[in-house]
């Protein structure tokens, strides 16, 4: 069986990289969202194994010293990683695995796997990544001011993926990044031993 | 406006080309065929303009001579070539332009247009190659081994191609090349400016 393609998302907040994995994932049933692991404490709402592997500081630490993980990276004072082993079994397995990853992460993931497919979901512009950070209502003008500055910076790092998606109308960005993943599958780098194959008849 | 994406296909005789090409023309409009232009006498059934664009051997050789050809070959003593001008005119009106074209020609687009998309199609095996061929029913038996021959042949340039697409299953291959054009669309180098126009603002 031929092995799974590993894809990296990224996206500054408010670009809507939940929404369009989440419908991409139940369009795809091939494509396998690797859940990410933490040492944070639960929120109302989360599930673990869903939201995050749940762990304690010294759990996580032990994961890292194991060598039990892609990348991880330490943020607000809690860690943040991706779990190695489930990610190599999917892709063992045929699955293709998307990973939802900040930029230095994706840069570390990227190392580790240079023929991963690299995906940053843009705003349409800047002025409407402000209005959909307002109307979510959740955050103080402050940390909105905040997040359009990381925003700013992040978006700098696009230009080291491989495709842009940007995220004007949903469904055409779920389509864009459904016909990445199909189409990545026909690369030839993600086919070895096809024309060989067919050769050796 | 984004200029279009130049897509260069070839395959072998009986990868069922012309039929992928035919559908996936009539589901994406925003596809444009670039039809040949040819030496060779029209036959019965064919349209100037639709399958070739018949040219004397003077007319062709003065498009030769007058630098309106992308690439040209001469084949069983007729010219078969790209008309340069309706190619770069679509492509800079926004459509993505298809060559359906042999080896030898997609190599010298491709030096001309280096960041051309080139798919190529394969057959699922030879044994199913063959037995395409001999169901046409119209060629001998000795044509049919020599396009197997040259199948083979051309079948050793398919990894100078960036995606292959595998012609199992009519629907699936149709797909595969949409989803490669649409994927195309939104790859970093085919979208000059985007990042740049985002942080201008």
């Amino acid at each position: 069986m031929p092995k799974g393609i590993l894809i990296v998302v990224s996206a500054p907040a408010g670009c809507g990289k939940d929404t369009i994995l989440e419908q991409a994932l139940r369009k795809n049933d091939n494509l396998y969202y690797s859940v990410s692991a933490t040492s944070r404490a639960m929120r109302p709402g989360e599930t673990d194994g869903v939201s995050y592997w749940f762990k304690t500081r010294e759990q996580f630490e032990d994961m890292i010293k194991g060598g039990e993980l892609l990348e991880y990276t330490e943020y607000c004072g809690n860690y943040y990683g991706t779990p190695k082993k489930a990610v190599t079994d999917m892709l063992e397995a045929g699955k293709d695995v998307v990973l939802k990853i900040e930029i230095e992460g994706a840069a570390n993931v990227k190392k580790m796997f240079p023929g991963c497919t690299m995906v940053f979901i843009l705003p349409p512009s800047f002025a409407e990544l402000d209005r959909r950070l307002h109307k979510r209502g959740t955050e103080t003008e402050d940390v909105i001011r905040k997040r359009l500055e990381t925003a700013r910076k992040e978006l700098k790092f696009a230009e080291h993926y491989d495709y842009l998606v940007t995220n004007a109308a949903l469904e055409d960005a779920v389509d864009d990044f459904l016909a990445i993943v199909r189409a990545e599958k026909c690369r030839k780098d993600n086919c070895p031993g096809v024309i060989e194959g067919l050769l050796s008849e």
